[in-house]
């Protein structure tokens, strides 16, 4: 293992394409991400051996916790890990189009307006364990990759492919003409998501709670579904309503 | 609308039965609920015409947003609405059980050290949504109603049932003598929560994430179950695992 020979100042700003990673499983996913690309790994000294046994050959400075806290968010729980590195790069949607061209039946996910970090974060996650294809979100109106959404994945983020794509409605036409069919998430709809055929390719969109779906966006898609929730609740936190619907289209 | 004469000091804690919903969602949700005992509500002046259309007949304090956010964790998203009352009581495991004795099919969640009063509040707002009869923490290692688990909760936390109890084996023990089938979540069960019988009464039992449920609740359990996730994908954050599985046990 190499250190730092070089002590870097404290509460030094990630550059602009830049973010800080923190918390032990989201800096660990990281690390041993290949597509990664890591900047400066700051740990405090009870957590040297556990990366040392990574054995993934890469540098790191001991750090005082309180030196750790400086750099990162109010309240972040960093376990005494934080990795300066460059956010990933965003997918091309004709990858991900690739990535099903050998499959029978996949699904991807579309975000629209949905800009809480947590949010995201926690959707990525549902993303991993339901083996969705991938995300797709607009870039212009959804944030950027950051440490609360990296935290909030649990680290999935390393590896659920997302496309940022300029034009929301021109992705979902490319998905049709690919053999998409595309379903949007729509809390007035009349059929239930556990009523429909689930086999072939879908991609399911999804809007922002209270919000919902731009009206261009809702009129793209080929239906409209919801989720079979009680008359007396108005909606679900849009991270739960995305783990259900990929909840239920992985199913048999 | 009354309002108050005195102006209360600012900066002035609950006291220790008390705590302070904040958040429009929230806070109407809670003037709206017979059992909540109110103390004093705080709003800004542009929320006026709002609570006075609600015909409530509460008194109402006009007050600064800096001043409401003087009493408020920081960075809670108040909207201008905070509201001082009485913690909900706890509802006796006997009064739950009345509540399920002319259904031939209901779900009551129960959560073993789950800690996070977000978790807990998002797993409310899951258990209105999927009908669920009600909720059972152990009152020692569960926290108690706060401002953020109502908010969570998108209000939700004014009718969803929530038992305290002094030993969870105790109530699992309760729960069985009465009908109900106990299942404990658990991700190295051999049967997914899509494959059970779901007729008649079941509980579920969630631990926390990474802990999970403690091995004497899990040896009270009837059976084991669990979601069918992708073996990449170590567990998913409490709130969703539950979610789903409510969602599941409410589908015909």
């Amino acid at each position: 293992m190499k250190k730092f020979h070089n002590t870097p100042k404290n509460n030094q700003s990630p550059s602009k394409d830049q973010l800080i990673i923190y918390g032990r499983h989201a800096v660990i996913s990281a690390l041993k991400n290949p597509n990664r690309k890591i900047k400066k790994l700051l740990i405090t000294n009870e957590n040297k051996q556990e990366i040392e046994k990574l054995n993934l050959n890469i540098s790191y400075q001991i750090t005082e916790k309180k030196d750790i806290e400086k750099i990162l968010p109010h309240d972040a729980v960093h376990q005494g890990f934080a990795l300066y590195c460059d956010r990933l790069d965003s997918v091309d949607i004709r990858d991900l189009i690739a990535m099903s061209e050998n499959k029978s039946r996949c699904h991807i996910l579309i975000l629209d307006q949905v800009t809480d970090p947590q949010n995201i974060g926690a959707i990525i996650r549902s993303c991993a364990a339901f083996e969705t294809l991938g995300l797709i979100v607009q870039d212009k109106n959804s944030p950027l990759e950051s440490g609360a959404m990296v935290k909030a994945s649990a680290g999935t983020i390393e590896y659920v492919p997302i496309s940022r794509v300029t034009n929301l409605s021109r992705a979902i036409e490319i998905l049709k003409d690919n053999g998409f069919w595309v379903m949007g998430m729509d809390g007035y709809a009349t059929t239930t998501i556990d009523k429909i055929n689930k086999s072939g390719k879908i991609a399911i969109v999804m809007g922002s709670e209270g919000k919902g779906m731009r009206r261009l966006v809702q009129e793209n898609c080929d239906s409209s579904v919801k989720l079979p929730i009680s008359p007396n609740v108005e909606s679900l936190n849009v991270s739960t309503a995305a783990a259900i619907a990929l909840y239920e289209l992985s199913k048999d």
